[in-house]
């Protein structure tokens, strides 16, 4: 590890070691000194909110310059209240999903002046104090795992909350706004195309969700939904359904409920990886995508694509629900308009994506 | 989109349009208020830095509570000069790899009391205004597009810079710390396996690289050193990369030079998702993996392993690097160090992982 880097040959020579940390950050002080001016005029030029005089307004503005300043803005923003940052809080950070929502969210935000970025739930209490410690211009929850009840202090205290509807919410606390992507309506109509391509036994693979939290899991709520509507009852909706334990060993205990179960026609993932895992089974023990086994995902990630057969998706709109909270959050911010309960509920529609792994002879 | 969420039956009823806006941040004031005592106690209790009757305490302490204060931190972290905050800035934020990174970081920052996020590069300057003003406590740069310029400011301005080695470097601004993944000691060793298995016309895959840009892409100069070691002019390397233009079209454009360039006998892609459409393609034109073609990319990301043929693969070490480069926040921040250019300089090696896409006989 303390081998010399190949492809950094250029660290400057003249370097000392006791230079290399000397540099600090240039104060207020220090543009006033050399700029032969007073700490007031400095934050005069600064601000723009006085007259100066010219030559000491190109004075100051030289030593800014010279001496690579940057007015300490944390002070700035004590006194405006706003840091201009978005926070986007996710339970998995790995999802393409969530990737592509950070990436709108910044498209929409970016040119309003915000700094927007995604950071990783933790749950523990520590957490939340670190978050509304930072004095975030917005947060914005895509996490089913975050607790209401942090929920309810982060909104309680005064910082905008935009909340991704990620799960069956008991309720959503006073002030939250929220955005539904449609999933629900989604998955029913996924299911609804399995059943017409001919589909009657279609397992539901939750992989890593608890039983405890399927019923509060969108997409289980449409199965088991879309399994009443056809004669299922719950007990047999829930036996339809794989809830993996282990990470590493749900694999080869899904190749195994596969076996167990050979009238399975279809599987739903909760998302493509999963599909796309999935897919990679059924071939590996000697079943055919689609003839004897379809297979359907949600979210139209990259590896849907690229599957062999390609995999039908669920789409859910995240572009267009990116933009819709970061204007929830200008709105909120602002302040100025009473926002009622039904301009905080936003909903959306998916879109279904057909591809290879559906194309059944119904 | 005003339709009513599915899924959100339980806004609470009692709460009335006017009062959803109604919640502002406790302050200090409102806590003194409410106890009964002076700010200056409520101070005192905050921080716990002076002595402070038992009742009182208690009072101020229950006041809190009720209130839902949250002592303003900005203010705090002006005098502390930390918001315990650390940046990771990449180029693309949709890409696994960088979700790894985000988590890693995350995993090894989180119990020091940092709270790590991700966040999209803009090369302009006012983007560098913005980073710089929100006064994070290191900003780790994993992004081939950021300017050296802007790293010089960063760093010059007082803030410790992590500086992933995504390409090669002109020079490296004093103070900053590097991370090397051996990313180019490791595509030669891949490509090395690559003609071990008998691939003699080996393909680069650059995609949405520039030709320009291709001097600095460490995998474009290690494609060209091991071109040269087997005695390919640096033309004749320039004449098997493949650059896509149009992020659309260019795989269509890329069947078409492997169906001009029936020699090709491996493909040697920038990363995972290009390896995986490459392979795709290389299915399309009729191609067999590995007989006819072996696929190598970049990174071990799911859909290497998800991929049929799954896709031999170079691996940075990402949880190891992430450690690194907390450390080295830690070790800039604490300033009482002199960190000298070794010290700062830090060098991984890569791993291969060999599967399907390479299991020629050579």
């Amino acid at each position: 590890m303390e081998r010399k880097s190949k492809i950094e040959d250029a660290r400057p020579e003249e370097v000392k070691p006791d230079e290399t940390r000397e540099s600090h950050r240039a104060t207020r002080a220090d543009v006033a000194k050399r700029a032969g001016v007073s700490e007031t005029i400095v934050s005069y030029v600064v601000n723009d909110n006085r007259y100066v005089a010219k030559d000491k307004r190109e004075r100051v503005k030289k030593a800014i310059e010279e001496l690579n300043y940057h007015p300490n803005v944390i002070a700035r923003a004590l006194k405006k209240k706003t840091s201009k940052q978005i926070l986007l809080i996710t339970d998995i950070v790995l999802d393409e999903y969530f990737g592509e929502i950070l990436y709108q969210l910044d498209k929409y935000a970016y040119d309003k002046g915000y700094l927007v970025s995604l950071c990783k739930y933790h749950n523990v209490d520590s957490y939340i104090g670190r978050v509304m410690n930072s004095q975030f211009d917005g947060i914005i929850i895509n996490s089913a795992g975050f607790k209401t009840e942090y929920i309810r202090q982060i909104a309680g205290g005064g910082i905008p909350v935009v909340l991704f509807l990620s799960k069956k919410y008991g309720e959503i606390p006073k002030g939250v706004a929220t955005i539904d992507s449609g999933l629900y309506d989604g998955v029913l109509k996924g299911l609804d195309l399995l059943w017409e391509k001919g589909a009657r036994n279609i397992v539901y693979l939750a992989q890593t969700l608890k039983k405890s939290e399927l019923n509060k899991d969108i997409r289980y709520l449409a199965f088991e939904e879309a399994g009443k509507r056809h004669g299922l009852s719950s007990k047999e909706t829930l036996e339809r359904t794989f809830v993996g334990f282990d990470e590493d060993l749900w694999q080869e205990s899904f190749a195994k409920f596969l076996l167990d179960n050979p009238e399975t026609d279809a599987i739903f993932a909760r998302n493509d990886r999963l599909a796309a895992t999935a897919s990679k089974i059924v071939t590996n023990i000697g079943r055919r995508i689609p003839e004897d086994i379809m297979i359907l995902g949600v979210d139209n990630s990259s590896i849907s694509r690229l599957m062999t057969p390609s995999i039908t998706t669920i789409e859910q709109q995240k572009e267009e629900m990116s933009k819709t909270a970061i204007e929830l959050i200008e709105n909120m911010n602002q302040g100025t308009k009473n926002l009622v309960p039904e301009e905080l509920s936003k909903v959306f529609e998916t879109r279904m994506i057909e591809r290879e792994s559906t194309k059944h002879k119904g």
